[in-house]
This record gives structure tokens, C-alpha cells and sequence, in this order.
């Protein structure tokens, strides 16, 4: 496979809203009451809402940085990369990528900003603007590049159901849930409270995506950890969703349910099979569990997809793993993000692994990501040739991708401790 | 390799308390101040200590009982194969394994019974007392057959360190301590607090063996989550201790220190060393860590010892693990223990894996544990010949290691919460 020849397509993307998001799109009786975008005194940004406010961490928007500048300060837009918000900026032609599934910033992962409100009228407001303005402006500007991820209304099933299936109908085959509802004080995927929302996202092919962090919980190993125990165990809780998922009822009432681990990685799940397979032939005579003639593993990979930026000892196990279950994620303007050089950095990937076909590799950057979200670009764009890195970067020539300065101050300044985050305002 | 011919050494067993342990082990005054074994009305045993009772639950302690049988409810020691507890009847000749390295039950992992006494000059009494039984008896009534593992005494670092001086004297290279002491309420591995401890093991060739469980913080994902969910993470979850260690000064401090993750697996280890390099590239210039010339995946490797008990992934991906800190663990009582089909099931974790040398086994099963806990057995037992599988074997022709029920009335009765042990009195 040539670097040229990729198409990629990034199952893990975000916005930073932009101020304008809710204009045109409420009810007069609810213009004054919805989330306003606001300028601090200190000039960072913030959404305002029922007396909260919710900034903008530099780690989720830091894409063009030096690294020395990184840190969690709330940001003002003046520091981002237009690309953050502004859908005609993204920045997505110069990185050789074709499309991209964007998660919510201020509203957060499960839409908490707005399913907390008391006024349960006002919150669907809220969430179908929100959705509206996704779909309608966010996905539909330029039509083909996006796939549409739309908040859930959580709190309630019913009418969570019956927002996904609206969505749908609009486009939408991804909705953003937490990996851990019970830790944002809703039921557990143990219960069977949320089974409309799950027959709603089976019955319209919409997948399920739980992010990482998505339980708004902060891994904390003491109060003085450095915040690289954070940043590396962030993503590697999420093997707390999987078990939750394995051992609940969800996939084996919903057969047809896919759920996806948003930044979760790869290259735990094989270890992560063997154990649940492991525990279920050595306990489940005592513990009750029942998989008919079939393993917990099985179960698991019928039904979950998994999606990595940089996992190169994930990729090296691929024999024990599902490769229509794999895909691909750039997480711009995130920390951890490729950009601008995500071609390169996903081919190294395969160069070094053995058994990896052209085949693999396309379902891994963009096949399977079409397949399981109903995403046909092709058409759309005048065909595949006009998708590939080659094409998108000859598109892009000359579009500034250098890192540039934009908070020299910072330099040495950050020394930050895990617990910090937790008293910042942030969408995780 | 044949199985006969293999060597084994476990470095994870457990032991379950007998009745007499402080007894001719206590100055005068403190005779009466000891824990105290009881049977309780319901028949079942514990320790009582300063108004405390520290039961054993079922699955600590359910070698040789069908799984239809097991649960978490106290147990009685009519119940226990008297190897839980009898250094006579150990079972070791019949599973074919030479040596043993045993954790405490009652006190806690890291000795949080004893440590908790307000009366430190009671509390280090006991874990004397505890350590010289633990020696002398345990594994001094055989000698050659077991690797000690001492208590620590954590309430003060400059007691602690003299204890492991103390007991390094009397020939124990193993201490065990907990996998966070921060969520036990004492200072983190961040810290500079336990210096002296790591100071004196280091200086005396003493493994810290942190054990899954011992921060005595139950993976509780939803207050609903089945049994199997806390099955699946609790050894998982040795990965936040995994990352305490790789950013905490402790390991570049102390670059001869040696320490066990007992019961932690191995399947999972190279993904988290991709990861902590990963971040560590693209995160130190604002995190300020340092570690020279080096990778942080080296500084693990060099200081961190992986042991496992069944783990066929792990084996697979031995290209990307350090093979002279690799070591096997039988578990024996623990629910998830081969015996008494240890020398089996090991065997099977090298037939499938290429690659793997006759050598690289004698390193997993016995070669690694020898060196790194000073143990040296063949001198003491006639030779090597006299201490393989077939010669332990051959000893016990006859053992009795038929499976026997023991609690008929728990089968089909056990359908159990994980929250559900957070109530049961137990070391975990």
C-alpha cells in the first residue's frame, strides 16, 4: 500500500462549537434560556448556562502547538486553530483525511449540559438544536466529509429512542453515550432501563459510540499523581465499559446492536477476550452467567467496534482480533490527535506487521468505518480516486500546517498533577 | 520440554491461618492483646482483633471444591482442604510444584490489621510475631519448599525498613505491600515518604510484591454489576499501580529495586509500555518528566517482575516482554488455581507459542523466581532431579485430589453482586 493510495476516514474527531450554534434553531420562548457563549475577563471562552459555565481545555484543542504549550487552561478561540470550529477551516484536506465523526465539546459526551436541565422541554429543545445544527451545518456543508454523531437525549428512554430515531431519518448513524451511565447517576447497562434506546439503535443501524472519559470519571491514583498516570490510564479504563458491556444483558438482547470504544484502543483487547473467556468457563457455575453455546469473546465481537490513533502492538496482534471491527481515528484538535501527518503515522502502522493485506488496511482506515456508520463519500465526491490522500493533499497545497507559538508563556510553566483536571470545568 | 521434566515454583500462593500462629511468639503483656481465632455461631471461623473480625470467604480458599460451589460467604475450616492451612498437607508433591511463595489472609496484604493498632509497639510486636511464624514455621518445616514473604510494618518507613533488614537476615527476600498505599490512607509511591523501605530493599535484595487487590479498592462499576465484572477488572486493575510505578520517582530513585505484580498477568503489559512511551514522547516537554536517555518502558523492565497464572496471550506476545522477569504463580487456594493440574495447564501456555526455548521455560517456570528471590532449593532437596514434576509426583502417588463437594446447598444459590463483597469481611 502506498502512502498516496490511503483514503482515510477518522471515527473520532470533535468540535468546539461555535458561538452561533443555537441561532434559528429554538423556539422564541427558549432563545433567552439556551447556552450562551461568553467572554471572560480573563478573555478565555466559555458556554454560560443555569449558572454553570464550561470552558474549553487546551489539551482538546491544542492541534498545532508546540508540545511545550500544552496544558488544561481554559482557552480562548483567538489561540485555537480556526479548524476547532469553523466547519470551512478543518484542516482535513492538508492531513490526507476524507472524513471524520466529530463528538461534542461543552455539552459533553452524554450531553449532561443539557439532559440536567429541570425543564425537560427545554432540554430536547436544547438536544434536537444541538442535533440540527450538527447535522443540517456541522455534516452538511460539505456534504460527504462528515459522519453525523448526534447526543442522546438521556434522560429518558423513550424519548432518547425516539430522538435517535428522528436522526436517523436525517442522516444520523452514530449517537455519543457514556461509557459508564451509572457513574453520571443514571442505571447501569445491568439494568434494563434503557432497552427502548437500544431496540432504537438496532432497529436504525445506529451505532452506539462511548467515548473514552465519557463517565466523567477522573482515574486518580493518589491526590499527588503526575498527570501522566492520567494520560495513561484514561484510555485504558475503558476496559471497564467492555466488561460491563460483556457481562450485561445489552448485546444478547440486541443482536443486532453495535457499540464502538471510542479511543479505546486495540492492543489490550486480545488479553481483555482471554480473561472474560477465562472467567466465564472457570465461575459462571456459581455466577450464573449464560452464553448458550457460545463465549463471552464471540459476543463481544459481533457487537463491539474498536478504534485506535497510534497502536502499533494492537496492530501486530491482529491475528486475535476482528479486522471488520477495526478502525481508524485522527481525534483532531484533541492532544493525541496525528494531524498533519496522519498518513504517514497509520502506515507505519502496517509496515512492520506481517499478514496485514491492502484488503485489511482499507477496511482498517475507511471500509469498515463506511460499512458500520452508512457512510457512502464516493458518489458523492466523483469516486475513490478523488478520496485518497493524494488527491485531498493536492487539494490542500500550500495550506499552513507548520506548528506555530500561541502561548509562550506556558514553556516550563506546566507541572500538573492528575487531580488538577478535576477542578477544571472541561468536557472530558 | 516434557512435562516431567519441568521445575515449578510458584510465586503466588496463599495461606489461610492456623489456629496457633502467635502462639510462644508474643511478649507476655501482649498474650492476650493478640488476634484470636474463633468459630462463630454459625460455625464459621474468624480472627478477632480490637473489635474486628477478619473471616475467609469461599473464594479465597476453594481449592478442590466444584465451581458450582464456590461463592464469596466466610467459611469454616471443616470446609477448607487442610492444605489452606497445614504446612503438612500442602498438596505441593501431588501438582508437581517445588516452591511456594505464600501472601498472608487475615492481616491483610499489607498487614493493615496489625497496622491500624493504635499501639505501635502491639502492632510491631504482631508483625514480628507474624514474620518469625511466616519463617520459621510456614516455610521452615520444609525447608527448601517455600520462598518467604514477610509483612511490612507501613506506619513508619524507618520501622519498616529495620523489619526488612531484620527479616532479610532470617532469609526473606520477599515483602509484601500494597499495589496503592494512597487509597489505603497513607502516602502515595509519589511521595518521597517510603524511601527508607525502598532503601532497604534494595540494599538487602528484597522483592515489593504488590499483589492485585491490595489497595482494597473493588472495581465497582454500578452498584448492580454482576460478580464477573469485578472477576475481569480486579486484575486489570493492576495497571494504575503499573503507572504509579513508571511516573513515580521511586524506580530512578532506586535503580536496584525489584517489584512484583503478583497475580497481575502479562498479556496486557505490552500495550501499557507502548502507551507510557507514547505518551511520554508526546507529553513530557509540559509534564516535565525526565528520564534521560532512556524510555520509560526500559525503567519498567529493568525493576518490574510479571507474574501469571494462566495467560496464553501474554505467552504469545513474549517478543515483546523482558523473559527474565516473566514468572509463573499457581494460586493455590485462590478459586483461580490449576492445582492439581498446574504442570498441565503450564505446559499448554508453551505448546502452540514459537519461539519459546527449553531455556525460556526453566526462566518462566522456576530459573526467574530462584534469582530474583535469592531462593535456592536443589542444594537443600538432593538436586534437580529430585525436583521435578515426575519426582514430586512420584512422591505422592495416591494424594487424594478428587474434586469433593463440600456445600451442596450453594449450588444454584449464588447469584452474586459484585457490590456484594464490599460487605463481606475480607482480604482481598
Amino acid at each position: 500500500m502506498e502512502l498516496n493510495d490511503l483514503v482515510l476516514v477518522s471515527v473520532d474527531d470533535h468540535v468546539v462549537e461555535p458561538p452561533h450554534l443555537f441561532e434559528g434553531r429554538l423556539p422564541s420562548k427558549y432563545v433567552d434560556l439556551a447556552p450562551r457563549f461568553v467572554t471572560r475577563e480573563d478573555g478565555t471562552n466559555a458556554w454560560r448556562y443555569e449558572g454553570q459555565e464550561m470552558a474549553n481545555v487546551a489539551l482538546n484543542a491544542v492541534v498545532g502547538r508546540p508540545p511545550e504549550e500544552y496544558g488544561i487552561e481554559p482557552t480562548s478561540f483567538a489561540e485555537l486553530r480556526p479548524g476547532c470550529y469553523d466547519i470551512n477551516e478543518r484542516d482535513m484536506d492538508a492531513n490526507g483525511v476524507l472524513g471524520s465523526l466529530c463528538f461534542p465539546s461543552f455539552p459533553q459526551f452524554c450531553g449532561q449540559m443539557f439532559a440536567n436541565t429541570k425543564d425537560k422541554e427545554l432540554a430536547l429543545a436544547l438536544v434536537q438544536a444541538y442535533n440540527d445544527w450538527h447535522i443540517e451545518e456541522w455534516c452538511g456543508t460539505h456534504p460527504g466529509r462528515f459522519i453525523p454523531c448526534v447526543l442522546p437525549a438521556p434522560w429518558d428512554p423513550a424519548v432518547m429512542a425516539a430522538e435517535v430515531r428522528r436522526t436517523a431519518r436525517k442522516g444520523a448513524h452514530a449517537v455519543t453515550f457514556s461509557e459508564n451511565p451509572s457513574k453520571l447517576g443514571w442505571p447501569s447497562l445491568h439494568s434494563d432501563h434503557w432497552d427502548p434506546f437500544w431496540q432504537a439503535c438496532s432497529d436504525e443501524q445506529v451505532v452506539v459510540c462511548m467515548h473514552i472519559g465519557s463517565s466523567s470519571q477522573l482515574v486518580i491514583t493518589a491526590p499527588d499523581a503526575p498527570f501522566d498516570c492520567l494520560l495513561t490510564l484514561t484510555p485504558m479504563n475503558i476496559v471497564q465499559a467492555a466488561a460491563d458491556l460483556v457481562w450485561s444483558p445489552v448485546l444478547r438482547k440486541f443482536p443486532l446492536l453495535k457499540v464502538a470504544l471510542s479511543e479505546g484502543g486495540i492492543g489490550w483487547v486480545p488479553y481483555f477476550l482471554e480473561r472474560v473467556d477465562y472467567n466465564y468457563e472457570r465461575h459462571h457455575a456459581w455466577t450464573g452467567q449464560d452464553f448458550g453455546d457460545r463465549l463471552p469473546s464471540e459476543v463481544f465481537n459481533d457487537h463491539v467496534l474498536l478504534c485506535f490513533i497510534d497502536d502499533r502492538f494492537g496492530m501486530a496482534s491482529h491475528e486475535f482480533l476482528d479486522l471488520d471491527h477495526v478502525m481508524w481515528e485522527c481525534d483532531y484538535p484533541h492532544s493525541d490527535s496525528t494531524w498533519p501527518a496522519s498518513p504517514e503515522k497509520v502506515l507505519e502502522h502496517f509496515e512492520t506487521v506481517s499478514g496485514i493485506s491492502d484488503h485489511d488496511i482499507d477496511r482498517i482506515t475507511h471500509l469498515n468505518a463506511m460499512k458500520h456508520f452508512s457512510y457512502a463519500p464516493f458518489p458523492l465526491l466523483g469516486g475513490k480516486d478523488r478520496c485518497t490522500v493524494a488527491a485531498l493533499r493536492a487539494r490542500a497545497a500550500g495550506h499552513d500546517v507548520s506548528i506555530r507559538s500561541v502561548r509562550p508563556d506556558l514553556v516550563g510553566a506546566q507541572r500538573t498533577r492528575a487531580a488538577d483536571l478535576a477542578a477544571t470545568a472541561l468536557p472530558q
